[in-house]
């Protein structure tokens, strides 16, 4: 049975062309690289309807290979026959693994980006193409992606899912209130939240370079994290997001071309620090709270049940994200936790 | 991987109490059977979380027979305990074919509609139920239902899924429009639209007394339609909907408590003539496009492209539901239709 806006295969699509935090971003990022893109060849990791693609060629790309594994290629290759755009861009329809293009590549274009952002995501493949084709010196984009998470309050949604049970229709179904618990919060949920939710500032789950990373970096991440509480409040769990920002070779502070002009970006704060101090130069696509939302909105682990934290109070623990043993495509989060003399361990398998 | 109201389980239950049509309508029907359910002996079929169990609990029934095959009943039974109900409330955990009740029952309550009302509906239940356990002259409650379909309009949601195809950012991706048709059409959509989106009064599909309808009679439903466009518009299917009605030997005109006071209702027209006649007597659960949301909302057969018809166009064929082969839980619809000299088949699988 089909719900409007969840049915199959073309709703994704639909789904994430809508986003026009999310695509229009991207069109900004193309046109902000313009003259890296000019004239040159781009593949696109995981094109879906290719819309980025021709974006590039809208940009002045001499040619775009427009990769993807899924059925959807199919439909891109038409889109591009009925655009007039076939000398330009090449459907090829296959993992970036499999596929085949006899040249050298100078830019790499990717949607990449899953929930949380390391959740289905298809870095994987940018990786791979990356190592496979791109020049040295080549510019990929997006440049650079930074996962964070911050503790929140959220006491709305814990009443309308739980405390509902405590009242209805004058029937006291506490007695539901464990079982509610479990079903609405074993698993990390994708919601949208506000920066109201957010009880301090982010910290740095994981940040990632693009030009550097490796797979091997990305089967498990682990950060050790301490926050001091801004107020007074319950504490119903942490959020997760991520930023993207599309630097690289055309927006160094020289505009410098050459090859290395990555290089000396250390990938653990070197990016950030560079948007701090240039916050005209890198466009940056962003699913914080206090953002406009996107289709990716934030995503939530939330507690059992909610802790009561003070104003300053130290909340600390460690974070592991790592790729299930079980099933490639699961990652399984744990979550170590202390603060206020409580502490526990909570296991979730995001699925 | 969780969405907010979307989680297994309990999620379902929370949001069928959370339909205050649905859950307040029952109540009030309780009540206002409550004589015919003091002292008497009832069964619940599929009773969920129990909610309609304590209802009738409350209304002061001697004894309630609470029947789920779901896990759900554990906790259907702890809620009973936890509101000193057990001497009352007996929850049965079970499929109402397996479970042993050592008595004949006066009356029958169940939420049994499903999406279409017949789309994993629990009706073949309660005419076990009433078959096994129910008293000659016991009341029924919701007593009948209707099944009704009319030709919609519906502009916006059509330009939505499938024109918006036509300039994605400037781009011409009419070739999405195949795909993007079949994967929003070729099933039936559960979505809610209003009034407006009517093009005519309905037609019934299906009329069924819950006192007198057979296992039998639920397995192949076929009717012919004939509707006249009230309007011109371009037409882009049929909606479906359903009522339920609360009468039955409380309810008669003479408040005729005899054992035979339903038999006189003709099935096909005798429950809606005795509503117009008697509208304050009956209580009617509504999931029509003019009445207020239900979590059942209307069920849409799409055309895949719009029909223009005039005013007072013909627009008539049938439509047959019939339990699919391949899985009993899923139902098979086969649709004909014919108008203005164009006539098609529409198969579509309701999963």
């Amino acid at each position: 049975m089909a719900y409007f806006h969840s049915y199959a295969h073309v709703g994704i699509h639909e789904e994430m062309i809508k986003d026009r935090v999310r695509t229009e971003t991207y069109r900004a990022a193309i046109m902000q690289h313009q003259s890296s893109i000019t004239g040159k060849v781009v593949v696109d990791v995981g094109c879906g309807t290719g819309i980025l693609s021709i974006f590039c060629a809208q940009a002045g790309a001499k040619r775009v290979y427009a990769v993807d594994a899924s059925e959807i290629a199919v439909q891109a290759n038409e889109v591009v026959k009925a655009n007039n755009l076939s000398d330009t861009v090449i459907v090829l329809h296959g993992r970036v693994e499999d596929v085949q293009i006899d040249e050298e590549v100078d830019v790499i274009i990717s949607e990449w980006m899953g929930y949380m952002l390391l959740y289905e995501s298809m870095l994987g493949s940018v990786i791979t193409a990356r190592d496979r084709w791109l020049k040295p010196g080549g510019l990929i984009l997006p440049s650079n992606a930074t996962l964070y998470m911050a503790p929140i309050t959220h006491s709305d949604r814990y009443s309308e899912s739980i405390d509902f049970w405590r009242n209805v229709y004058g029937i006291d179904m506490s007695a539901m209130l464990p079982l509610a618990k479990q079903c609405a919060f074993e698993e990390p949920s994708v919601e949208t939240i506000t920066g109201e939710n957010v009880l301090t500032w982010p910290h740095v789950v994981k940040h990632l370079d693009c030009y550097t990373i490796s797979i091997h970096e990305l089967e498990s991440v682990t950060t050790r994290y301490k926050f001091k509480s801004m107020m007074r409040a319950p504490l119903h769990g942490f959020a997760f997001w991520f930023d993207v920002e599309f630097s690289g070779p055309a927006v160094s502070p020289t505009n410098n071309h050459t090859p290395s002009s990555h290089v000396d970006d250390n990938p653990l704060d070197g990016s950030q620090r560079k948007k701090r101090a240039n916050p005209n130069e890198a466009l940056v696509l962003s699913t914080a709270p206090e953002d406009p939302p996107t289709h990716w909105q934030q995503t939530l682990i939330y507690f059992y049940d909610p802790i009561e934290v003070e104003q300053d109070q130290l909340i600390e623990g460690s974070v592991t994200l790592s790729q299930s043993k079980e099933n490639a495509r699961f990652m399984n989060i744990h979550l170590e936790y202390a603060s206020g003399g409580r502490s526990f361990v909570k296991e979730l398998v995001m699925r």
